[in-house]
């Protein structure tokens, strides 16, 4: 468990010339995650965090939202022929009375009885198996200047990243910019479901004063999972989807897109932009 | 159908300054799949290509292998409270005679009676589900100047991906490097999936001499579909994963990741490099 990178021999080829050497890797394993005991789902995740990453999973799926509709995490000890436990399946048992939702494999898609599927059922979804609105009273402002100083500090503290170039990395900031968390997964869905399962653990749901940024794109389901946890403004270094952005325009969560140097582009809620303060210095 | 982008209202930042002006972004969708009649899954994908994205997924789950495996792929007909098709749900029929794996939770999870889940879980189940496996003969031999020059072939080919920044793609080339095809999604994993389906629905798998490039990294999913549809070379232009290796490592594929400029790695199958070119220019 804990193996965030791992070595493997490489041939390197630069400008013809060859060399090998070990180099190291983002490391990928499957974590299955159990709910009372039965299946539920796998992730190819980056190992660690796995309490949380399951924790943040079920917050997702609106199955979770505070840390006392938890019992306990566990992992599933080793049952294989030679008897190791290979810490890739965790048992996630929920507290006496809380609602399990109906997961079949008809409940996973969405099935309705009709061909009907599309965008709006996806976000409609959502807005069913929200457990908190996104509650942020007084309304969380923010300066651009203080969302373009973020990415910034993300590198600064992202600790696999430059050595693997594998990893998506996802923060938690309070809406003065300090930095509360950072997770770090070769999926960027595991890193948002690792912020947001520690943050269940301690207490924190919802997240109603702070900021998630991620690395990479914001699609429908990273916006979710900010929509979920009660994350009012989720920023993103590259580039939404339309139904990312559909999501946040009906829920009323705050979207940054293209947060590079001084300059953004946001997509919904600019309620919480501090605008003023942005057009005095234009 | 065939919205590959759509338009929505963005407020600008520019190092202070502000504008409102109208974006374009890659459009995402929900897809269901359904096997004869039956929800499967669903994925979240940018419209368009739809069958041969449902038919590339089949393949990657072992389903399909070959033309004659499909009977015929439709849109289910608009079954909506105002009957309008959404053109979000597609059923795949199977030829008769086509043996379906069991599609139940317990399986999609690759759940054995322990919980000894583990990489080398997912490694066994390609390599069980594998209809072909990757036989080239002759072997495939590209040269590292061949590999280089394809990045920039795929960036110039790419029709969505500078408009919305949004889009991975995924081109197939032939072992001499001519295009063959390329595919562009807000997901990689759909990218691949529509250019392998496209290539079922027109008889040419397994893709035995041709080399697969995703614009980003090659997670253990990507090698995985690869190797399914068996292709010899897959080349990433960023970081590879563990698993994605020992999984190219075990099946004879041969991965290279951090394809930028005339630097690359190979990470498995080297003997499909052509290096006494590329030691010759060193």
């Amino acid at each position: 468990m804990g193996r965030v990178t791992e070595r493997r021999k490489v041939l390197r080829i630069r400008d013809g010339a060859l060399s090998t050497r070990p180099d190291t890797l983002v490391a990928e394993e499957p974590l299955e995650i159990r709910l009372n005991g039965k299946p539920l789902a796998i992730t190819m995740r980056t190992p660690g965090d796995d309490f949380a990453l399951a924790a943040g999973f079920l917050v997702s799926e609106g199955v979770l939202a505070t840390a006392s509709d938890l019992q306990n995490i566990v992992y599933c000890a080793g049952a294989t022929a030679d008897g190791v436990n290979t810490y890739n399946v965790v048992d996630v048992k929920t507290a006496p009375g809380v609602t399990l939702p109906d997961f079949t494999l008809e409940r996973n898609v969405y099935t309705s009885s009709s061909c009907g599927l599309c965008g709006k059922a996806s976000l409609d979804a959502v807005r069913t198996t929200a457990r908190f609105p996104i509650a942020d009273t007084p309304p969380v402002r923010v300066t651009p200047e203080l969302l373009a100083s973020l990415p910034d500090r993300l590198r600064a503290a992202q600790r696999v990243f430059d050595r693997t170039g594998g990893l998506h990395a996802a923060a938690l900031f309070t809406e003065d910019g300090e930095l509360l968390d950072i997770r770090e997964d070769v999926g960027r869905h595991n890193a948002v479901d690792k912020l947001v399962g520690r943050a269940l653990q301690n207490g924190e749901l919802p997240l109603s004063r702070t900021i998630l940024l991620v690395s990479g794109r914001a699609s429908f389901e990273l916006a979710q999972k900010a929509v979920m946890a009660g994350i009012p403004v989720l920023a993103a270094v590259s580039a939404p989807s339309s139904l990312a952005v559909d999501l946040a325009a009906e829920t009323g969560l705050t979207l940054v897109g293209f947060l590079r140097g001084s300059s953004m582009n946001v997509y919904a809620g600019e309620d919480r932009i501090a605008l003023r303060e942005a057009a005095a210095q234009g």
